[in-house]
């Protein structure tokens, strides 16, 4: 049975939304949900038919979104971000997932259980939509000067997840880059390229225009680049989103707009980040999901349950063989 | 007058559509319109009522949008871009545009005309729509590996653009970067803070979602990440823009949709890169506009008046003057 430890009390709509969203999940996964926080402010929101399946572990602090990372789970040992990171390894629980402080969600993983072997960095992987489905960047992590050969690392981990979690057959990997041809970019992406050249999932270069054109799986860049595209991303789709928002009728008018309403809603889902179950901390030794800081209920039970079928799926051992396979090869 | 050299040949819709263009923006100026290239092609599209403001300068080669840049422009000494931007060389024009090769526009500007004293890399400059108006965020002219210093130009020179060209008052200028806080980002991105942080006019970091929503002017960043993100951002507009149109009911229901068509007619102007007429490079001696390939005349049109404005308004004085000052204090 798959336990999954989830941070009850992080993130912006902590702790009804994410309780809400435990107890959903719960309900369609024959796992179980541990709900890691303060039981006073828990036990209320579990209302009058909660699923035998879920049960509270407490833990007296919270980490605010604000709080520097490093220190604050250092000095917060009693969180209920780093008690539920530490169910997962002392083995009482198969995946972690929080929608609080995204550095210190990573930190208590990445400081807690260590990183997988030949890995130099973990990753975060990011979902997004383009017309044929869904497609990974990363990392997106944000954690500045990366070296090339983790562009092979983020590869080879992003194309586990897209495997094992998403479900892609023979996923193939690109890099990031300003032009298709080899040859193209900055030194690092040249070297990063040579590197990434060598195995038969490579796909090649792709221009961030094409992402999002054609049907791709797993798109590799140092995590500066990938945190100011994803978030320029998520900017215009947000500034276009509001302008359809603006261009609507009011007063009777607006009823003209419900049949387009009804044909957008797959776009709306498309983009609509509570789909997705949150982004993978990729490259530790356990599963650690990283849901958005304004996760509702949705959200959250889309990432436990994403994180529980990582743990099924073996994700991390899939991450530790392929790794491995390269260091063996001594292309890493 | 101002005299305007315009690359006939170049471009994806040439001759056609930029003959056409240079004729609207002739109707529209009290400046001259050069039309660079084969009299032959030219001369059987001006017209009946071709206006006085416009003339043929014959140029008996074309570089075509595939070429090596470099190569093509030293091969090809009489194609209507090099010989475009020998007419500003020469003094006989004011301003050159060309819908044509990009790279190879840019080279014939820098390397015919030479770089701003002080300028170590020309960038060119792209627009970018948001709620409060437009904004510019620059390099996007995809040359790699940027010195922390360029930052800095990119700034001086894009805030002159602003100011001059755009009609912004007081224009701010910032860094793009993955966080607000002063100390962000990578070590680049550090070291170019500090050197902007020396001038009022710097507005901080700023992280690329923020840029969509607040009042920005100027925007700077390496090539590599600004070429990343310009093209990140055309493509998730191109697919929301797409599945929008994909909801469109079809058939008589068609008609529910004009209304929301109507309201939506400032969004799609505003994303119409038609409409911005044309990319600026900045810090070469003289003004040269690069027009989108696949440029029509309306986006020919605006691009020659913008040529205009910027050597009417002293845009590349302004950006000599303002370097300048920052050499003379130490600073550059």
């Amino acid at each position: 049975m798959t336990r999954v430890a989830l941070d009850a009390m992080g993130g912006d709509r902590a702790p009804e939304q994410i309780v809400l969203g435990g107890l959903q999940a719960a309900r369609e996964f024959d796992g179980e949900v541990i709900l890691v926080g303060d039981p006073a402010a828990i036990e209320p929101l579990l209302g009058p038919d909660r699923p035998a399946n879920v049960r509270i572990h407490p833990a007296s602090e919270i980490i605010e979104m604000h709080e520097k990372p490093a220190e604050a789970i250092r000095r917060k040992r009693d969180s209920s971000m780093v008690v539920a990171a530490g169910l997962v390894k002392s083995g009482d629980a198969d995946a972690f997932v929080s929608a609080g402080n995204t550095g210190a969600t990573a930190a208590s993983a990445l400081l807690g259980w260590g990183r997988v072997k030949g890995v130099d960095r973990p990753a975060i992987a990011t979902q997004f939509p383009n017309r044929h489905g869904r497609f990974l960047l990363l990392d997106a992590g944000a954690s500045p000067d990366a070296d090339p050969r983790q562009m092979l690392e983020f590869a080879l981990m992003g194309l586990a997840y897209a495997e094992r979690v998403m479900g892609k057959n023979k996923p193939k990997a690109h890099l990031l880059n300003i032009g298709e041809e080899p040859g193209k970019g900055n030194a690092f992406a040249k070297e990063a390229y040579e590197l990434m050249a060598k195995h038969e999932w490579f796909g090649g270069n792709i221009e961030s225009k094409e992402m999002f054109r054609k049907p791709v799986d797993v798109v590799v860049c140092d995590a500066f680049v990938g945190n100011l595209v994803l978030k320029a991303c998520e900017g215009v789709a947000e500034y276009i989103m509001g302008e359809i928002k603006r261009a609507v009728p009011t007063g009777p008018a607006k009823l003209l707009w419900l049949p387009l309403k009804k044909g957008l809603a797959p776009l709306r889902q498309q983009v609509d980040y509570t789909e997705y179950g949150g982004s993978p901390l990729l490259g530790v030794n356990g599963v650690c999901i990283i849901a958005h800081g304004s996760s509702d209920a949705k959200a959250v039970k889309n990432a436990v349950l994403n994180g529980a079928r990582a743990h099924e799926q073996g994700l991390v051992q899939a991450i530790r063989d392929s790794v491995e396979a390269d260091i063996d090869k001594g292309i890493l």
